[in-house]
């Protein structure tokens, strides 16, 4: 048996036991202290790096992986991996600011649109006669009898919890009740009808970085509440790769993932329940969209084939499963409805958009680009719908350091407006969190930790406006300024807060490298909306639509600057916030809507970029900054 | 905080903790000590006595409920009644031999009925193309194609499990599966064609008593195994109205009942298929037989109204669910059939002994009579059915020692046949667990125990065939013999075993009250006979078909001598066996069973015995032992 060892972490002193053998980034998640692990503990993002406070013989010694990311003089000064650092004995672990997880500001918000109320439980009223002598027929009986002759509703089936509570129920209720029937089909409630209670669904967007829930009125269709919160599952990984890998390498790896999405799921509905004066148990049916792995591993579906090729998800189509066989601690009758998913990387989330957006149902041609830690893209009408996926990587969300030196994800610190003076190259920018500029703050006031993906954009745009960096984006070697910062002689990197404006006490700053990485994210972005366009026939979409909680805090001149989007009037680009959010909430509202998601993801044709002749070339060419077009 | 007290049981030795406040009965319960408890607690039967060996204020003061039942001398001495004692410190306690509970040697073998072998769930073989990225449709939908090409089956739902455990399967089986589906509907297992699996599944004949498993193989009807135990529910007390009374008093009793039957079903499943050389997840399918309150606490249904008018049920139509809902370990998909029940007390096991026996395709009248702890009546033909339950309470199994002095469950030990010679009075007798008559035995080999139901019958009737009672019920007071035991000068009692014969050391006789108690519970089913047989509008039955374990072991010319039964020629009597069992098996087999078990329980026209205006007087008739007709 592994001895007990004692762990404590600094500044929080936070302590409790620890394995042998464990790394300080376990011990870190067993304890609840949270520290950045992009990579999802493979070592590769250097984004953990923590200072072993007690003797070095307290943990594992230095591995090549640690000394190649952290440098020989930190890792001799004490400064280490939390993911390589293997415990020993007692042992104490201070984590710097840098490596803190901060929680994420969440800003999806319910959208505007609207659907016609026609959801999948619904509440009818019966009155039953009570059982006499002469005609004891059973309780469940007697209730099927009075829907039928009242409401017409025939061959429903029974919930077994339905008919455990039934009999208790319909006494206490003196016979008269409501009763919940689910598609027509099965009951799954009966409460007093002198003790009203709200009729309550939950539409879930499960993002890979965030999760939202909107706390909907069946039968009003009102969204009562809207909670989010970061997926947990960060904690095993930023990006959907690293959490695929957790899952393919640890034999209860899938089932630990999910129990901590499904854990938090249930934490946001007993939040959104308390802040509307409800019960949990008056949620009764539940719409969760989802990209493919998100959505797998959300119901615990085999992820090992969708980081393989010819990656195939475990199923397509839309699964209806009750939503306690999950985990779910709502209704004893909840049931869950999963989006389906389409092809290849195209999850229930782009579903859950075209539901949404509706392209289907026009003529002008529409471009929707759903940017989540992958870019999702659809292009289509009324005629036909196309989609695909693009490899984007994390760069645009900004969350991982080994893409991005100083990115960081849209949370308290975070750069997310850039400007810049062409002449001067003076720079003002803004932070999550702070109204002003930062030219209009004392500085020691500002506490920039990052960039986050929609400052990046800004950030490339002023730059490129600017001449600091050219159209193949090299930096000019022409330019001299204190901001431009030189290695060999050559411009490498250019200030974008100076120390005593962060919380690092250095300079955040946009390198070459990270100019690089953006460059391959909105490459194969725009790579993909070309191929759709091509595939289609068209030069260029009628109307480009923003979806995502990135796609509304991106500026859309810098995104057109910098060439994300195919060339369009910046008139025409449009944000719609979270659509996923919107669509889980209209199959939650409404049957024919779920019907509409059943049949787009069977019609929208896939493409897929990876064997297309043209994407290569496309992508090569879309690595280059546009001709720059400003609004 | 009640504080931990120390318990000992003698002569086991087994200790353990006990609260103050618990009744021995708990404690002993608890500790997993059996200690017969007829009654369930209610201090009524007498039946748990123990002798406290501690001091006197161990334990709490005798009531008055103690004293009328075990007598001031007794009480005095230090015998108590278990449930009725509470534990206030550290206590010893001696269970004489009368109070221990022996596990009824059980005699529910599969009969020999055949059916048609069309199973609820059958396998499918599939052969697929794996993913590639030109086609890389997913797991599920790929199967489902498959099915739809090769067996024409279309729109098949899918298990949650299923679609969890099928991406890893379907690769490790080369894509070469067997498909297990319920009903053409659902998939519920998928396995690879390399390494087949039996398809069986279990039917299950839940008695107030016992429990009766048979594994049987669902392409062949090959029963392979039968098991069968004790209703763990006995602890509860005997019969069904102690276990409902449980029920109703204690706000956890019905989940505790439900809890302890699966549990044991559990047991059941696991030895009956270690036996037979598979794994319990083999089992894909389960069909329970049972009378109502057992069918409503194996489902941990409501069962409070089961008790008081006017006796509704929580359902009458057969329920299927998930057999992993209720808690029972067989494969993670496996369904649960529970037959439907009547009307009344006519449960879920009659209709299982009525689609065995199939009156209804017969011309000749069948008399079905099912005795368990309960009695249950069915006469009818093609043309019409009628059935009606009898209150014949516990005598017949004699379990009841309230009921029956000396009466005990056909347990080792139990005298189970008695003859006598007519004129000199002597007796013989066969205890269960040995060959041998007793007059063949050495005295103190016997060690009689008690006498069970078919005893008492042929003790009955055999005394009756003496004239030590008279057709009245009355003991013949002219009647002197060694034998017979007067009180005041009365004869009361008649000594069937001398105490060197029992493992008592006293006589074991029956008792003028013992007659009495009879004569009520067989009055009770020839009452319900007859009203049926005059509902129907016949004279008598064209045939009496014996039902149930008791069935089988009844003596008929006993039964016939006592009048229990309407007048019938003996050549037109016979014995079935376990006929719920055989109900259960066939649906198990075969769908159409199973629809025919629901036309059944629509059909058969229930006959309530307790509004009768003809009851009364059949009863008090049947109380007399009609004119003897021995064979």
């Amino acid at each position: 048996m592994a001895s007990e060892i004692m762990i404590i972490f600094q500044p929080s002193g936070r302590r409790g036991p620890a394995r042998a053998g464990q790394t300080v980034l376990e011990a870190a998640r067993n304890l609840g202290v949270e520290i950045e692990s992009a990579c999802g503990g493979k070592g590769s993002c250097g984004k953990c790096r923590v200072r072993i406070e007690s003797d070095g013989d307290s943990v594992s010694d230095p591995g090549e992986l640690e000394v190649r990311a952290l440098g020989r003089e930190e890792v001799t000064a004490g400064t280490r991996l939390a993911c390589q650092t293997r415990i020993i004995r007692d042992v104490r672990v201070f984590v710097p600011e840098e490596s803190r997880r901060v929680a994420q500001v969440v800003r999806k918000e319910a959208g505007t649109g609207t659907v016609a109320i026609d959801p999948a439980v619904k509440l009818h009223r019966v009155k039953l006669t009570p059982p006499t002598l002469a005609e004891a027929t059973a309780d469940a009986e007697r209730l099927l009898r009075a829907l039928e002759r009242e409401h017409g509703l025939r061959g429903l089936e029974l919930d077994l919890q339905l008919v455990q509570r039934l009999p208790g129920l319909a006494r206490a209720a003196g016979w008269e009740l409501g009763v919940c029937i689910w598609r027509d089909r099965k009951i799954i409630d009966v409460r007093p009808v002198s003790e009203p209670r709200p009729l309550l669904g939950l539409a879930l967007d499960v993002g890979t970085t965030t999760l939202a829930a909107y706390l909907t009125d069946l039968e009003t269709g009102e969204v009562l509440v809207t909670e989010s919160a970061m997926n947990p599952q960060v904690a095993f990984g930023d990006d959907v790769i690293a959490r695929l890998h957790h899952v393919a390498h640890d034999p209860g790896g899938l089932a630990e993932l999910q129990k901590t999405v499904i854990s938090e799921v249930n934490n946001l509905g007993a939040r959104a329940a308390e802040r509307a004066g409800v019960r949990t148990t008056d949620i009764l049916d539940v719409v969760m969209a989802g990209n493919t792995a998100m959505h797998h591993l959300f119901l615990g579906l085999d992820t090992r084939n969708l980081g393989i090729a010819p990656f195939a998800p475990a199923v397509h189509r839309a699964l209806d499963v009750r939503a306690s066989d999950l985990g779910l601690n709502f209704h004893p009758g909840c049931r869950l409805f999963a989006l389906p998913i389409e092809a290849g990387f195209v999850g229930a989330d782009n579903v859950a958009v075209i539901i949404a957006e509706e392209p289907y149902r026009q003529d002008e041609i529409q471009l929707i680009i759903d940017i989540g830690t992958n870019g999702e893209l659809v292009l289509g009408n009324r005629q036909r719908m196309l989609s695909t996926s693009c490899a984007t990587g994390p760069a645009f969300e900004g969350i991982s350091p080994s893409h991005i030196e100083f990115g960081m994800r849209a949370a308290t610190g975070a750069i997310e407006r850039v400007r810049m003076d062409p002449e001067t190259l003076e720079v003002r920018f803004k932070v999550i969190g702070a109204d002003k500029w930062s030219i209009d703050r004392p500085p020691a006031d500002i506490g920039a930790r990052g960039i986050c993906g929609s400052g990046i954009i800004e950030a490339a745009a002023e730059m490129l406006k600017a001449g600091i960096i050219l159209p193949t984006g090299n930096m000019n070697p022409e330019m001299q300024h204190e901001r431009v910062v030189l290695e060999n002689g050559k411009p490498r990197k250019f200030v974008i807060a100076w120390p005593e404006e962060t919380a690092l006490n250095r300079s955040i700053t946009v390198s070459l490298k990270d100019i690089r990485a953006l460059q391959l994210a909105k490459a194969a972005l725009r790579a993909g909306a070309e191929i759709l366009l091509r595939a289609y026939g068209v030069e260029k979409p009628d109307r480009v639509i923003l979806a995502g909680a990135f796609g509304t805090y991106i500026d859309k001149h810098a995104a057109l600057a910098i060439g994300m989007l195919p060339d369009t009037d910046p008139e025409r680009v449009e944000s719609v916030g979270n659509a996923a959010g919107d669509g889980a909430r209209f199959a939650l509202l409404n049957l024919e809507k779920r019907r509409e998601a059943s049949w787009v993801a069977d019609t929208v044709e896939y493409v897929e970029l990876a064997t297309d002749p043209d994407f290569q070339r496309e992508y090569v060419e879309a690595m280059y900054f546009a001709p720059v077009q400003l609004g």
